[in-house]
């Protein structure tokens, strides 16, 4: 095609199919969110390239999508939410009800090289509770997640919440004796644990002077390795939901940014991915809009999940029928003599207004060409409209079934 | 605020209520769209820069956000969906039954002046059906604008749809003399014939050889002045919908563009602003895509249509109900016993399982604060959950009344 233009490597098009498939995730997002209370906000999708320093450091812009605009801002195509969110919560605190329990559904950006689950653009849910600082807000969060992930059709056979909580880290490394100011480093080499040769991360905490024996202790016991886990725990056990969680002090996640408690909700398929991770950032706020504000959520990205979604029998069937669902129309008004077109219109206008999903054709054509398009678009009855108007044929599409009625007792006869 | 970060100019935060508020226009925009068949996609948000170029010529970029990406690449934020969809549909025209009928729902961005009803992002409503060059079309997608504006509550007294032919002027001027090298020059005058005094147009006229008066008559008999106009206009009244359409040749719209029938929904208010408009482009398929599709569609904006509907009674009646109504929790779980915490949860946990919206306090409050929360977020329920469990009381917060059962039967109480 010489004159054609191609999509940005990492961009995505949605044909109505793939249209369809984001949607049902957007809805399923949206509606889990509701059913906890949470309401739904929006932030710009440009903002100034400095909120995103603010909260990452200046390497944050080597996957940025920034440039200067015409009035010489310099802004980038949002990486994330929660800058956004910490502003705007700052900005207007005093007109909420603390807590806010706010979530959000958008689009993101991030010139990244390219791999499986993983684009230059991306949708992510973002679900957050700001203004309380006990654990059953984080309990709260991580509910919601297994929710999300079983209304999919997952079960606890295709996921686990793998829990961890970054002050036990800290603690442990205080009463180890690791100094303060290579608290960092100690919890860098506790990020790498799993990716790296058990020699290596060795001779890195020899000199922090902890033993890797001590940490492997510690993970071991993870399950009461502090309060916040407990009391996480069992409020997740109150609501039934304690088989999902299994307590991971591994996870580190976001070095610079988490102040408690973190989680990842992970596949434990052949994929091992992780499908969403949050946890609990306090300080957020005060960086972004100098106002104190606790605060905990966590995101989820939509090409995982969907991923997912695609390679598991379940949530793919309840995929697949939603798709189907929400292209069909419902029904096709067929326009048997080309004489009674304003007739057939006007039969078509009586039907949307009902609330029916309608179509006709635009040209004349065959009865049997205009039953194939309605088979096509899914209709489940054809309303023929011919030279006996104004008595008109009902027919089912799929049973085959049709009766005759005039077309002021059709609405009834539906 | 020192450490505050700020918006930037002409972009928006959309709090809980603009959100809800936006999301009540998106679904207006679905639901109609699916009524009439309209099947949904979404192109990316940004796109190389020559893309909107090759539409509107190099002076687009003035008001683009573009920018070079960290792949040498010219690339823009989206000022618009139409390019796209003709590269889309050229790209995969092979796998779709015609005619497509596509709608989509996004964010646009436009480096301009900012004004009311104008900003420098926005979402749009676009909806097209190509593949198909009948007169039928352009009255179908005519037909869906009005029924949209009737959704929101508009009736012929708010609005009018503008009806007009680019090909009704093209075939004046051939008939007039106008030689084809000066057709552009004349339908500029034509586009700006409401808004220049009569002197200045008669001067510009007067060169290519046409009188004022001559188009004065031609635009006074417009009802008849193409047979697209006529059929356009027969098929709009056979759905009853005649009242809603007037024939204003003045409206001309996007000089290079369209290639036949345009129209406006027009706000007949004290605001006067088109609220959306489109017409048929049959040519932007190839030029974009090299692939013949005649095609046709028009644009909604957010902006204008959310102002007028706050500024008109039952539209904005409809809005305000829809963003207390999505915001609104149906049951709140009241711990009237600390103890009862874990039972509580559960009782949470079961009303969520069964669809409803569902809060309760994360720390410990007295059962009036509890109560307090609960009307706040508009809840219409109040459990409330004892030392008499597994006995609850349920409490109807609108009329006060209420009964206690035991909690094995509440799902049947409610």
């Amino acid at each position: 095609m010489a004159k054609g233009f191609q999509t940005l490597p990492g961009f995505r098009d949605f044909y109505p199919d793939d249209c369809a498939a984001r949607n049902y995730v957007f809805e399923k997002w949206r509606a889990v969110a509701q059913r906890y209370g949470f309401v739904e906000y929006e932030a710009p999708v440009l903002e100034p390239t400095d909120l995103y320093k603010r909260k990452s450091g200046d390497e944050i812009v080597h996957q940025l999508f920034c440039f200067t605009d015409k009035g010489k801002r310099d802004v980038s195509m949002r990486p994330e939410l929660t800058p956004s969110l910490a502003r705007m919560a700052a900005a207007r605190q005093r007109d909420f009800k603390k807590p806010l329990k706010w979530f959000s559904i958008g689009q993101f950006f991030r010139y990244e090289k390219q791999q499986k689950g993983r684009g230059r653009e991306f949708y992510q849910f973002n679900c957050d509770i700001l203004g309380e600082s006990s654990p059953a807000v984080d309990a709260e969060l991580i509910a919601l997640s297994i929710d999300l992930m079983r209304d999919f059709g997952f079960t606890a056979d295709d996921f686990k919440i793998r829990l961890s909580d970054r002050n036990a880290w800290t603690d442990f490394a205080t009463r180890s004796g690791v100094p303060d100011d290579q608290l960092t480093a100690f919890l860098q080499v506790i990020d790498k644990l799993e990716r790296e040769a058990p020699e290596k991360t060795a001779a890195k905490l020899e000199p922090l002077g902890v033993s890797l024996e001590a940490i492997r202790e510690f993970i071991a016991n993870g399950d009461t390795a502090s309060e916040v886990i407990t009391q996480i725990r069992q409020d997740l056990a109150a609501r039934g939901m304690g088989d999902f969680v299994e307590v991971d002090l591994s996870i580190v996640r976001g070095l610079a940014y988490y102040t408690g408690a973190v989680f990842e909700v992970f596949d434990i398929g052949k994929g091992m991915r992780a499908v969403a991770g949050g946890g609990r950032y306090d300080s957020l706020v005060n960086l972004i809009g100098g106002v104190d504000m606790p605060a905990a959520g966590f995101a989820m990205g939509d090409m995982v999940i969907t991923d997912l979604i695609r390679e598991s029998e379940t949530p793919n069937e309840r995929l697949a029928n939603s798709i189907v669902g929400s292209q069909s129309i419902d029904i096709f008004v067929i326009v048997a003599d080309a004489e009674k077109r304003a007739e057939s219109l006007q039969v078509v206008q009586d039907l949307r207004t009902a609330g029916y999903r309608t179509s006709y054709a635009y040209t004349d054509a065959k009865v049997g060409k205009q039953f194939q398009s309605a088979e096509q678009l899914g209709a489940k009855i054809a309303i023929v409209v011919g030279t006996e108007f104004p008595t008109v044929t009902i027919k089912q599409l799929d049973s085959r079934e049709e009766k005759t009625c005039a077309i002021s007792e059709l609405m009834e006869e539906l």
